[in-house]
């Protein structure tokens, strides 16, 4: 029942309910002196930020305050707080979902798990909690950029459409985060057709890290890239994580995966910054797959708390694909996977 | 520094190289009352053991010795120590390999990392480490037998030859665990052809566990799948994980992916058993991605620790393919993280 | 730089700054199901309030509210999170210590790890950071009275006045939660004296746990006395811990200290309740030894910022001793422990 | 069911049993490139070995080996796991006690806890177990020497024998580690007595930690003087812990208790060494009640395993005062916590 933290020294906890009164985290073991602002934050929050037209027709104002841990503009050391109220609480949109389980949701796990569930938009395990993670995030990135290190990700696929440029600096310029403007184009095409149907759509999210010395991760069972997967997967709507050439790699001879190493790195990058567990010094590479929203307009089948067969049209705005809003909280985890190894001890690192 | 512990409350660390005098595991928190004895162990150790022609030509004989927390048969609650001492070390084999970086091994990320690194056959770094890791999974599988929970994986895909059938029963009888005989020969016959051209594979192992109780995994960081994905990546071959449709089910629709609700459980099983990180009471399916053993027979090019581009042609018995040794590690990892979850407190758990 | 944790299951995190915005504790950890409203944690923090003439002339009005975690009444299993947002925060107060080290604070050593201070009333250092501790305390202790487990707290002495009557009931009838009305008398007494002298005074509180079932506790290093040190110990003014004989033990022979077994439970008490760091059934009995308030009316001498001798004289309004304020914190650790090792795996507990 | 570890960053695990195979210590984060020798672990295990006459009549031939972690005479920042055999095992000394409880011993709660127990003198809960925490301070030390820091721990009262006299080098010429020369030999006297009388001795062990840097420590539950509290009261004999003026501190006043801060330190140390949970940069002085050993030549009343009254004797050869064997195993605690926490990060720390 206490699973609700990631790091170990840099640590981040997040609470709340999506129909709560707020959500937030606190993060315990940022390092001290590092400027940090409300705006700071504010800004990586509103990439995550619904309300523009491709995905969803909702609108959170998500506002974060600092409660904690900054003093004269700067971190103390001590606990950072965050914390967002939420304002569009509408509960009476789901009281109809009370009694019956929604397809592809946690609604009968929970209930299996706590015994009590909190009906409203998912509760806890609500993609609203996701907001929390951004929030830190954010702060981790502040950190991590003191070190020279630069995370950010993007859509390599939605649906059947899968970019085949990756020009990064493209990917902020269109609201699916998308790396090849081309196919981005076809997405928002693809996006349309499947919310005419009342369908959503899956796809997957690269992130890349650059900057990362090397000696970060630690072995055997901490590895850098178990902790990665861990923390993708850890993402209500992933379903599978690799790193560098991933799954394709099962399907490599070893003469084509192997990178060759060379005086100052290597070769290429099949390994996708991670040999043995420990950052190589080239470019984390790693993807999630995410599924497809599970709420759908089309009617569905399903069971109701007392086990009665029932159909149930989920009404109200929802998003067609977890993603864009998802590349953010991918993201996330990685600044916040990053930030707690560069606090490990290891001889390599600078000092803090 | 610290990352050789994996699991909270059945918790289990694992220490030793490659080529030191001995390997061995401890288990800290494994209920008491359970029959252990040194022969449950060994069986799941030989699983693990080369000497079957198709993949190695080396020989290990592993012997597992119980050091404390049984007595009279049974676990006292008390930590279980497992020791397995090296036998066949030749570690001059090595020698060779002091100042040079082998493509695709942890060599000199542990450098960077540690300043110094144990050269001889890859130290703590190396597969052999994995011996450890079974020896504890035969531990956790003892006490999820009396839970009603049983977990066995197989070899879904070796190279380019994919399963079609998937025959559990089938997989215990050839030596690639694989789950369709037909496959197994067609795997068995590739892995001759890569084997004369000096080359190595890699592949898919599936693991499955049946009988979990649904109310397993803590959300939100702390998902069943989370921890799974963790416990699979943390092997050094494994480059991707997923979980149920996993990386297919990115181009899935809503509709396709939702597996309906039903009084006892769901009509499909795209999630694989984890529903918002929490077990469904569905089978669990999880897979991971194996690379190809890095350790060719073929010369490649790389440099050494002083810099200087090199050619290495690596000698000594070395495995086509991790599979199947791996198999039998992914299984001990998925039955770990069971053990873990099923001591943690839920209200529909049997009390122990 | 992430220490603001406490307990494995029933995990409290507390964050805040004497006059920041507001201070809160995370419960990561607590069961479902468990009837829980914001009266019930007031309760708690009327205790520790001060506004009591004898000890303090300050008065802080602290509400509590919850901000996740409940949901129709009861909690849910998911982290409760509580807030007090700061209302009487005058910082000007203080801005006279900013460039100066109080002696017996912890200003210098909080510059010397972190670099930066909130000079702020202490920051993070304050002992204002224990309402967050009462608060979740409150919750440990609904919870434990499902389990019947009840734990009370009182000063047993102060300055140089000792109780020699333990009657508990009468501890909640005197503002200084003594067990002796007489003693009780003579510290209130010894109090205005001290501060007519503008000196603080000292004591030792003493918690009691009523109806722990015996097998709490995880030997060998989270004993459940050593847990107990730590969460005691861990309070600001606290400089010693003892449980049952204590340091008294030292001095006894082998034949006085044990306590003989009976089939129903011991004798006599002098172990306080734990055995080999597991609890017996008995009640648990432990003391902390608290310091006087370094902040005194006398002037005192001390060292500026930059290393120069200067005298200094604290102004405002301070307690004359932790006592009484600091019983219901003391109380608070006990719970807040023994809730966690209710939490894990023993064959003997109730099912959760 | 699983607290057998210690520390975060420099992590202890210990395991075995008072009369199995063996006993043994993995430390998991030790830095790399330390020089480490079995020789250097051997030194510490004789401090601690019994065949002084003084207190014992037992001889444990304590032979400790490196089974992993060292390579080349130094550390290579993997698990070093320690195993120490055992030799001297005559269980059936033991067998008369398998269906009764001894006074003051773990045999009834261990038994209530796990519902087995190893009754071969004590198994797990037996003093014995402190073999493996010395032999993991002696790790602690080399690290630590190399970072200026020196720890050493003496007995400073035995029975109602006190030292007056504090010469730590007069500590090292006594089989008592007594550093008051006179007393030692008062309290040798007094063993002699007390083993006449077949009863035996409590005491009181200081620790002194010279060279810590200011910093130490992580507010506000990991404070250093809290984690010390743990680690003390973690060893089964021990029942109070103080630092600096502990429980005198009750009862002084706050003029009389405050440190006078100076340019380079304290003008006096009540503290001992930690403010705020920080360390100061002064001696860090911690002490620890010691209980009478509870095994007494006495006839003692107490129970059989199925509730009957019954009389015991216990024969064997027993030690007459933990002291002066616990000493060493204080110093490791000491050693353990402060070695963990020189790994955390802080800005004025050396960079490893």
């Amino acid at each position: 029942m206490s699973g609700n933290s990631f790091g170990r020294l840099f640590r981040v906890m997040t609470w709340g309910e999506s129909h709560g009164p707020a959500l937030g985290a606190v993060i315990d073991g940022c390092p001290p002196g590092i400027p940090l602002s409300e705006e700071d934050i504010q800004k990586d929050l509103e990439r995550r930020r619904p309300g523009k037209k491709l995905t969803t027709a909702r609108r959170e104002p998500d506002e974060v305050r600092i409660l904690s841990g900054v003093f004269e503009g700067v971190t103390t050391g001590t606990p950072i707080s965050l914390v967002i109220f939420n304002k569009d609480v509408r509960s009476r949109d789901y009281e109809a979902l009370k009694d019956v389980y929604r397809p592809g949701h946690a609604d009968r796990t929970y209930e299996q798990k706590y015994g009590v569930r909190d009906w409203r938009g998912g509760g806890r395990s609500s993609g609203r909690e996701t907001v929390a993670r951004v929030a830190a995030g954010a702060v981790a990135r502040k950190f991590l950029s003191q070190e020279g290190i630069r995370v950010f990700a993007g859509t390599v696929a939605l649906g059947d459409v899968t970019c085949r440029v990756h020009d990064w600096e493209a990917a902020a310029e269109n609201p699916l985060f998308c790396p090849d403007p081309e196919a981005a184009r076809a997405m928002e095409k693809q996006l349309q057709e499947v919310r005419a149907q009342g369908d959503t759509l899956g796809g997957i999210v690269q992130v890349n890290a650059v900057g990362c010395p090397p000696g970060l991760g630690e072995p055997v069972f901490d590895k850098l890239d178990a902790r990665l997967a861990a923390a993708l997967m850890s993402i209500g709507a992933v379903k599978g994580v690799e790193i560098g050439a991933g799954f394709a790699s099962a399907c490599m001879l070893g003469s084509e995966n192997n990178d060759t190493p060379t005086a100052d790195g290597y070769a290429s990058n099949n390994a996708g910054g991670v040999l043995g567990g420990i950052s190589s010094g080239m470019d984390l590479v790693v993807r999630a797959a995410v599924k497809p929203i599970p709420s759908i307009a089309k009617e569905q089948r399903t069971v109701t708390r007392d086990g009665k067969e029932t159909c149930l049209r989920i009404g109200g705005r929802h998003d067609i694909a977890a993603i864009p809003r998802i590349v953010p909280v991918c993201e996330a985890m990685v600044l916040i996977t990053l930030a707690d190894f560069m606090l490990h001890p290891f001889p390599g690192r600078r000092c803090r």
